[in-house]
């Protein structure tokens, strides 16, 4: 993991600024031989797009992918399918509205990396965020395409919003199906109810909320992952701290691990099918010592409130004068809604990477 | 980060096993010209020791650190001081009574890593559990002993424990000098107390509690780190997540930000000496778009309740028959408590490397 | 190194096949700041361009490069400047003609990777060698372009041929200046005159001719480098033996070494200007124990002959029938002429990373 | 490969200096399961060690190697098998005698990396040669037979030297099995004896010579290796060139190549058994395209002439004084002898690693 490439075997390097001709990334080490068409990748992005429903930024932006290496197809092959070079795909940038930024060139928005970016480079382009924006995002949801097809059918990964604001979904009413169903991915109905007015609220308000994401993946064997720095759960925290607004990544039982004692936070084994040990609880939300165990995935992120919003607050420019700011633009009001499917990606790029980097060593 | 090196420029690789004959790392990219004893690293191991006190293991480790290469003494230098070279570091295993853990080699220790390197590896060094102990940890206080040479003394790296069990401290009463006088890293001396009966009742019961730690680093400047997968709290979050028993890693405000609200998250800016900007509040944890601000660091760890417990559980053997099992051993009734010096290992490591990556990009 | 990336600090990544639709690099790591243009990458691409002499091959292509991203100009900047971010650089293909190769889909022609492609990968994409084909090279002179930005004008790169078949040059009639006057990067006029004969003679026979490649760079400081795995050298015999069809790499005296004494071999030092060692000769080729001398570094790239010849030869089919095969196509007599470019643009990349590396290290 | 780690799945990485306590390696990212004790490794370090013949150093060192961890034993592994988890080897400096360089603290010698240490680092330790000295070869050789354990018996990998100062071989008495018989590692009875004759000679003048060595793996399967960065020819050219003392590197048939037309250089192929392709030649030295062919795979290197000679060469010191130098201590009239084992060493962990990111790409 090195500046804009995540990844060992499998690795993603992403490219591209948020008001810039376009943006993509380079998918490398990618075994041979795996259907990949234009519509699999696109259909992860559409998830992702911006412009759908009211309660995500306004931006129009097909995020139509392209794919430029990596793939061939020819009468011998059954569609196109991936020949192990390195995937290179593209997403043109079109709804651009450059013009929406130019207020903001020399003022540092709070909670932006504004001031961060000139802090470490002395220049930054301005535009939209540039390369801190959470547009970046599209291309780790097409390498995330890539990486469910290296797992397979069997690996099954899947996000939902658990809480928006103070508001959390009653998990007894968690149906997955649901998370189909209303604009945020939540699979508790009453809870989505209660969310569209709060939210509703928020933003007419001009002010935002923070949201938290459980992401799941189910069908990982037992095995995967690697001690001591290739941990898998070190490795999933990584990269979910590494999507924008991120301020916190759990497995199992997490920041609640801390209250239960020993005897309750042992997942208690008995024999499965075969033998085969089978986990009676899952705190450990199927890691442990870094390696998977066979268990279900199950990963919490906390994702802060979006920092542009319309109601003024204080800063500073890049000459030292202070200065009040209310970011206009299209924003989303909760930018927890659309970090469910990067999620989602970002967890399949690490198991895609895990899956080689395990076969590797040991042949399984 | 791959199986068992740690980072980028300022590189750790750590190798050994709980009851093998030593256990050490190879600490590279150091750069020279830096002084470095024995006694500057034995300090910081002398803090991870167990057998201190009655909430730790009392496994008898005196843990003391052999320097093997990467530093040279003569009459031109000032004491010892690094060479550019890789620095070995080697910690002998004394007290290792092996025969403690016959009785398990065959059973799968609910919490342990047992099952995960079985179904990994086909085998596993079962006597104290091998390389998933966390022994291994000693490695990563010797490395980052060496990494708070290369920062300075003007960033302070420090951690305290906040919560253990359900019982949290009274922020307000926060005293970092309190730290030192009691057995836990608690700044509040009024929780200590109340830790100290809490420890002592769970640990005759055969049980154990789980903790949370902080870590905060002042005096790092602004603009280390790097977008995308070279975020400083992704680096952080990897970092942190890859001690054992840890569960969950926040940055800042963490999972609190989720119930705020964009108006309220917003870290304002005024302008401070010579037109800098200063923060007005620091929900952001030091760190905006990956990369620092200036502001001090702060990261939070949820570590589970031991999971050696004499409190029998149920588990299943290598062979798919049901048991039971009591880890007898010496173990650490909360492990959260040795957890906090290599917290601030972890964290002086990744900081060690964002200001050599940020200087080879840079040139600052 | 891994795969299709490049590098340490200053890493390229690149991506594409012959007859794609397009091919490109993302450079990640270059410092902010650095004025960087369109004309600046072209002007490197258009010295390796096809289609500039009958010497090389026919093929058409324009080799327009276009900056996607990492590049950023305001009416602060002077001109358009690097930001920092990752800098993708994309070159379309537009004189593809696949219809060239349908007859070798399934025949192995000698000296390609058409068989080891298919032994790795099980299926490959045929068209023009796919990802094998030496266009890929016009991705590494395009981050050569950004590279040699970064080693600023006091660092010269240049490269040229010194033999072609058995004709060497005569290194006493050595002028750089020759080598812009004739289509060989020759810097021998009078053995300029002996290869067009003999290129054109081969080229008539349906054959090709191996050559010698020479690449120096002068004006490195001491210092760059790093033992042991990091070594200058070796990172410049990985990069240089990566370019299509090297199979010999040599620094300094190379080969040459062998049948020297260590009294001849020595590398004879006396005081310079200030007292800074000058070395009286340079058989070390700039490099001492892995890192730079001060010398001007001098490496050179043996190159096979075009593997795609008219001559008919025998070969078998992925079915595993006997058959001949003579390669129609449009390639060029001497591959190692356009190795030139491609070669010092290896050696710019080697020499930013180690530049940035050093720097990050050692703070110099 | 990064300082002083070599490998990406298979890594190594080294430690120690010619005068430090001890030296070694950790090997890291090794298969479980696979048998090894110490004396699969101490049998390939005795073919390294220095003072067996009066050809090499006299340095007494008995190299004696401890493993420190990552191998287990119990009364279900058939002897000690490798874990998986990082194997650390140790070897102690015995024979030190650091008041030999107690003159050269302030002199460089001529040949040697003392010059450019001081650059880069701003200080040295000089004892010996420090960490650029030869006896880090050591440790390669270590970590060269856990590669041989993952490659197998299948695959044998040799070297020999083919040519001492300007006395090159009689390619048509080469004898694999007369390597053993002479102290040069020379496969032609003939030339061993005129070696002896002309080194005995060089010796007695304070002289020394260069060598080229030979090494071959047999037994490699088509299709390990990677384009277009993970070429395994450029894998191979690095780990060679990283050797100390190496000037060139050649795979097949190297710079010989250049001469050769097209129409020689292919490398034609016919049907073999089950219809698979055989080569009838291998100027490719068993590499196409960066990916092994099936055939062997044959590189050599050129060897520097030992800079430590008894005759005196003009130098300078560090403080910018002229001087003249000739080195004591005990050295090696011609260091391609003791480079032969290190350089099968350095072929057997490229081609572990290949082995293994293979199989984590492509599953076979």
């Amino acid at each position: 993991m090195s500046h804009n490439t995540f990844g060992h075997l499998f690795r993603v390097t992403t490219w591209g600024e948020s008001h810039g001709p376009a943006l993509g990334c380079v998918v490398d080490g990618c075994p041979p031989g795996l259907p990949l068409s234009l519509a699999d990748i696109q259909y992860w992005l559409n998830r992702r797009a911006p412009g759908q429903n009211r309660f995500v930024t306004q931006r129009r932006e097909p995020d139509e992918v392209k794919i430029l290496s990596g793939v061939f197809e020819d009468d011998r092959t059954d569609g196109p399918v991936t020949t192990g070079a390195p995937i290179s795909l593209m997403i043109e940038n079109v709804d651009q509205r450059g013009k929406d930024y130019d207020d903001i060139r020399d003022l540092y928005r709070p909670g932006h990396a504004d001031y961060t970016y000139d802090a470490k480079y002395g220049l930054r382009d301005y535009r939209g965020g540039g390369r801190s924006s959470a547009r970046e995002t599209a291309a780790r949801v097409a390498a995330g395409a890539v990486a469910r097809r290296i797992l397979g059918e069997d690996i099954v990964i899947r996000a939902a919003l658990i809480q928006i604001g103070a508001v959390a979904i009653d998990r007894a009413a968690w149906d997955w199906a649901e998370t189909e169903n209303n604009p945020f991915w939540c699979p508790d109905a009453g809870a989505a109810k209660l969310w569209e007015t709060l939210l509703d609220e928020k933003r007419k308000d001009g002010n935002s909320l923070g949201a938290i994401v459980e992401v799941e993946a189910t069908g990982v064997p037992a095995g995967w992952g690697a001690p001591i720095y290739g941990k898998l759960d070190a490795e999933l925290a990584g990269a979910l701290m590494s999507i924008n607004a991120v301020k916190g990544v759990e497995i199992g039982a997490g920041f609640d691990a801390a209250p239960l004692t020993g005897v309750e936070n042992a997942d208690e084994m008995r024999a499965g099918a075969g033998g085969k040990p089978v986990f009676v609880t899952n705190h450990a939300g199927g890691v442990l010592g870094g390696i998977s165990t066979g268990q279900p995935i199950v990963a919490r992120i906390a994702i802060k409130p979006t920092s542009s919003i319309l109601t003024a607050r204080k800063t500073v420019d890049r000459f030292g004068h202070e200065a009040e700011i209310s970011t206009k633009g299209r924003h989303d009001p909760c930018v927890g809604i659309r970090a469910a499917p990067v999620a989602e990606a970002m967890v399949a790029c690490v198991l895609a990477d895990a899956k080689l980097r395990h076969r590797g060593q040991t042949g399984n």
